[in-house]
């Protein structure tokens, strides 16, 4: 099983996600987001690029969730933190959603990988579990930032690559991952402070979602998507037959 | 002063490069080889993109160097290898190089910086002395592996985030690159064994240019570009007027 870790959607050329398990990560805050509204009992979620295409989504009767540059979209029912979707109302419901950089990230990667898998800090020990059930070569792929490499993307994915020594790295951006990630495990906190992703967060008033978004294993669901949705991945799913 | 990391040159139309010293990093080989001519007492060296461009150079007299995938150019008369710049007969020459990732990352930067600038380990303080001299914001580009990150090149961008603290760090790639250096300053050959482009290049057989090309503060030579050609920046030079 071979491990690598594109840095940005911009990077993705350079990969072969052909018959990968591939990893959507964007921890602050859509994939986190994702995973805890599977975890709290929403069906599905419609990962969409367009703002536009989201409202089509919920005049069918859907809800609308996402946020660009951090902020909730004018008209849309639920915004991008993790704690809008706990709500017992929304249990059974299925949602589209449109994020700056997370469903981009999911649009990038459809097509040619094996499976697409959401991974965020909640569900880690989960999607690690997944990913070795399904044997296949992974391809990390973080959303970033605009285009950019960020922190919280590239340590979790270091995380990942520090969880599953069995694997066999393929490229410098995973080893840059994993040593990240071994550095700053314990201080997660700390060094997310210095960030420029998390500044521009502070600033809408959101550490609340940040301290929430960076704690590990809370969730044991990991969204997989099927068709044009995410859904939860049954437990012990070995291959793409039994989805 | 602000200072920013771009891992990769796919990721550099998401960084403004106007007004800013740009340094151009490809350690494992093309800057290492740019600063060891130069300090070897070769007058200029005209990075080109393309093989035919080097070639017509040639035909006008001047020395065609560089590489393909790590093996010198059929015709060329001088390869990669920093210690192929060393010799006497080369002095006051002026060379033709293109290489894979090198000569395509400064190519990119040209136009909109105030300044372009070649670092390698093997100049690295007066890299770091040339930028406060300079006073303007930093864009340390590397060159990477074909588009993608890789870990010399990130771990020599990171020693130049390290080496300023004075500098504000402005984005996340900056930070990480930073952690990187402070992590394995110490262990660069140990970390450098397990990468993939190393890997790549110890099958050529060049274990002892990786060595040399890793060692810190050899030489005290900047190469600057001035129009089409890198020559050595002036010792106390402060502004581009004065070059």
């Amino acid at each position: 099983m071979k491990i690598e870790v594109c840095m940005s959607p911009d990077l993705l050329p350079h990969y072969d996600a052909g018959g990968k398990c591939v990893v959507v990560i964007d921890v602050l805050r859509a994939t986190s987001c994702m995973v805890t509204a599977l975890a709290h009992g929403i069906e599905a979620i419609i990962p969409v690029k367009e703002i536009a295409e989201c409202r089509q989504w919920q005049q069918k009767g859907l809800l609308a969730a996402g946020e660009r540059n951090g902020q909730k979209v004018e008209g849309f029912d639920l915004d991008n933190s993790p704690f809008s979707y706990m709500q017992e109302a929304l249990k059974g419901q299925t949602i589209a959603v449109t994020t700056t950089n997370g469903t981009t990230a999911i649009e990038a990667a459809k097509g040619k990988a094996a499976h697409i898998l959401v991974g965020a800090f909640l569900n880690k020990s989960a999607v690690i579990d997944a990913l070795r059930r399904f044997k296949k070569d992974v391809l990390l792929l973080c959303a970033g930032w605009k285009g950019r490499v960020n922190m919280e993307d590239t340590l979790f994915a270091g995380a990942i690559v520090a969880g599953m020594p069995e694997a066999y790295i393929e490229d410098d951006a995973a080893l840059i991952a994993a040593d990240l990630y071994r550095l700053h495990r314990h201080n997660k906190m700390e060094i997310m402070h210095h960030c420029s992703h998390v500044q521009r967060l502070k600033r809408l008033g959101i550490e609340k979602d940040i301290d929430f978004c960076l704690q590990e294993d809370v969730y044991q669901v990991v969204p997989v998507l099927q068709e044009d949705r995410l859904v939860p991945l049954a437990a012990h799913t070995a291959s793409i037959s039994q989805l």
